[in-house]
């Protein structure tokens, strides 16, 4: 009987009013149907549980259970839960109020950059490490702890930033965030704290970076971008610079040479900061991968990453590689702005250690590399005008669209009318750039067995 | 030979300068270990996997691994993976650098407020449904989706608030976060773009609550606090109350009925809002429990919940019930402060739709109370001149310290003596209030094996 009472359910039921105990029972629960607060096919806890729970005899608990379901609010069978009937209407049915946050629904055919194929995340590696992770964490682990987040994790991203990426990491620099746009938060808000008022942001970027730096109070200039990547031309009393020196998003250029040093050096001689986000830095095609900007000076360089390309944008784990000075300051913001669960740093941290991360990238790589061979294979017969720019890397290319051709939007609409997700070149602008059309083609959303489906859609579209 | 070229691991080695590419390979690899971005024991791929990686012979890169190895950068072994060799001294040793941010250490006896019992985390029950969400997961879930968090996890908290707090709770309108700071920086950052320039929050409140309404800009006035809780005279101007109507934390008190009504009152004839903090809402140990202040009104009262009390701070799981017109620029504030990942929310829908979490609180709730039970008797033997308060509910208690006796200071000294982790009242008052002193005594947070002897301790540091 201890052990049926403790496995039941909890049910809030404040005994008022007059009329005896059964009778304020019985009205407990017609109100709570009656408002809503049971809703439909809800379980109730056993008799014998309830009674307990509320100092009652069983016997006025089953009574008050056979008067509900006489009257139509319960529904009782032997042998079954009691539940709350079906059908009924309450007074106020919350439900039944328009959602004002309707989902959209995903495109049949996904082309739509920034999105990795989450049919190939390692379901199977991903519960076993979880699982290890769980059975292994000391009971410190599910309390809290460091706001940079696990030593653990730090020092397996530690080492595999600096084999894999150049990255001077040491542990102790790094804080682990819920992806990119709470690391880049919480850092804006530790600069807007030290007195920064604006940054330097590139033109085109995603324009969510935009919004992320309004929303920690800092105003965004512009700094251009060519073939070369950003130009280092930054506007005088920028705080900070944000670049994607890698793969500059969305124009797909690698920052040149000479440029990574003029701008690391306007960093240093400004007691300014690069912001380096190596968004893709793992997907690079050719054989000359380009080390991050980190390694030429840490000091001056913040070097932003995630595992939303590698792995899946919903496991929301991010890391900052900082500069000393700013270690404590931007940990302090991250706690703030939320944590990050520990569970599935330790899983992370030992995906990394055991060398299951790397076999995933490396196998993911090749798949990506095909997608975008094929995607080109598709171009050159069906777009051979158009230029395309950033093939050597990442998960996207953009297609440029000549003045005279289709135009964006057109393009867009046909997409739409064929259910193709793609993007346009427009949002990505800080201002309207009517000359610069073009579209962003993802390869990598697509689950694998629609992705040539969805190429052959995209050559309709454009050779329509 | 494809499995392993690409199961190995990841390298970057820039091949630059002169001297051909086995030497670029060694500098490549020397500057990296002398920089420190190749630690001590770190494994480098296999010479075949490197070789196919940057196109050489893999001869080569053999044969540039053994001149490594013989100057000392690199220790072979036949059979073994390449590591970099122990002892070596990188130019810069920056894990050498004192560590900004050192953990504190924990204290060897606990009795601190706010932690719940982590080493009773029901680990195979989570390990379980963790497992079966990844399993069953649809790939959209790892791919992002509704600012509010996962449906299946709305649904179940709407249904289980709804039956064991009373909630009016329709999943449209709750908002998963990652825990109750998220929470309420999220809102007030909602309040602040709706022109909102300061909050009430009782005085005593948990300090940390402060900092979050600054953190969103909003400056916080003092809402008095008796023993019928929250006085419901809320300053002219204030957008909203924040409150603990429950178990008022940290002074233990219920919100008197008439206060309900008055506080809830207050807000719909302002337009204002009642913010209602159920952080531990779930233990109460007498027979009347208390709904939540959110079913008078659930336009003008959001709910906050989390399950950092009743599972795990860790997991960084928490809600919102939010009044209509307040959903959409909460989700947009959550989103932009740090998304939760999904298959934890996944998990705890399905821990509550098994009927799991009921059981472990059920359970949880019969050990806090056989703790506070004896911290009750410890107190009578060792303390009886000193009064308790809120012993009815939640996770710690007060005790008062009248003028004359021992003061705050003095028995949190002796208690940090004796490695006893405990909290005083000060810093829970909005500004000094020397004439209130008193202790928080937490009887959750310790290990059970060790409670008995915290307590003994803690006799000790009263009666000393």
């Amino acid at each position: 009987m201890e052990k049926s009472w403790a496995s039941s359910l909890d049910l809030l039921v404040p005994l008022e009013g007059g009329g005896g105990r059964r009778a304020a029972l019985e009205r407990a629960i017609r109100d709570a149907v009656r408002a809503g607060r049971l809703g439909a096919g809800e379980r109730l806890p056993s008799s014998r549980a309830l009674a307990r729970d509320l100092g009652l005899a069983r016997g006025t608990v089953a009574e008050a259970y056979g008067q509900l379901a006489a009257e139509g609010y319960l529904s009782t069978r032997p042998g079954a839960p009691t539940r709350v009937a079906a059908g009924l209407h309450p007074a106020e049915p919350n439900g039944a109020a328009p959602d004002p946050l309707p989902s959209p629904p995903r495109p049949r055919f996904d082309l739509r950059a920034g999105l990795p194929d989450v049919g190939a995340f390692p379901r199977s590696a991903w519960a076993r490490t979880l699982r290890r992770a769980l059975a292994d964490a000391p009971d410190d682990a599910l309390a809290g702890g460091d706001p940079r987040g696990r030593a653990e994790l730090r020092g397996a991203l530690a080492s595999y930033l600096g084999r894999t990426r150049g990255v001077l990491a040491d542990p102790e620099r790094i804080v682990v965030t819920s992806g990119f746009t709470q690391g880049l938060l919480g850092l804006c808000r530790a600069l807007r704290e030290e007195g920064v008022r604006f940054l330097a942001m590139e033109d085109p970027c995603l324009w969510h970076q935009r919004d992320i730096a309004a929303g920690a109070g800092l105003r965004v200039a512009p700094l251009a971008v060519d073939d070369e990547g950003a130009v280092p031309e930054v506007p005088a009393g920028a705080g900070a610079a944000v670049v994607t020196p890698a793969h500059q998003f969305p124009l797909g250029a690698t920052l040149a040479p000479a440029r990574r040093s003029a701008l690391v050096g306007w960093a240093r001689d400004n007691g300014a900061l690069v912001v380096e986000d190596d968004y893709d830095g793992e997907f690079r095609y050719d054989r000359q991968p380009v080390g991050a900007l980190q390694g030429l000076d840490p000091e001056h360089v913040v070097y932003a990453g995630t595992a939303s390309k590698t792995l899946a944008p919903a496991l929301r784990l991010g890391w900052l590689v900082l500069p000393r000075r700013l270690i404590q300051s931007v940990a302090e913001a991250k706690q703030l702005l939320g944590g990050t669960p520990n569970l599935e740093q330790l899983a992370l941290a030992e995906l990394i250690r055991s060398g299951a991360f790397d076999r995933h990238v490396r196998r993911m790589r090749q798949r990506y590399r095909r997608r975008r061979d094929l995607l080109l294979e598709l171009l050159a017969k069906r777009a051979s005008k158009l230029r395309t720019r950033g093939v050597a890397a990442g998960l996207h290319l953009v297609l440029e669209l000549p003045g005279g051709g289709d135009r964006e939007d057109e393009l867009l609409a046909r997409a739409a009318e064929r259910s193709l997700g793609l993007l346009g070149l427009g949002p990505f602008w800080h201002g309207a750039r009517p000359e610069r059309q073009g579209l962003v083609v993802g390869y990598a959303a697509s689950p694998e067995h629609n992705y040539r489906r969805s190429l052959h859609v995209l050559g309709d579209v454009l050779g329509a």
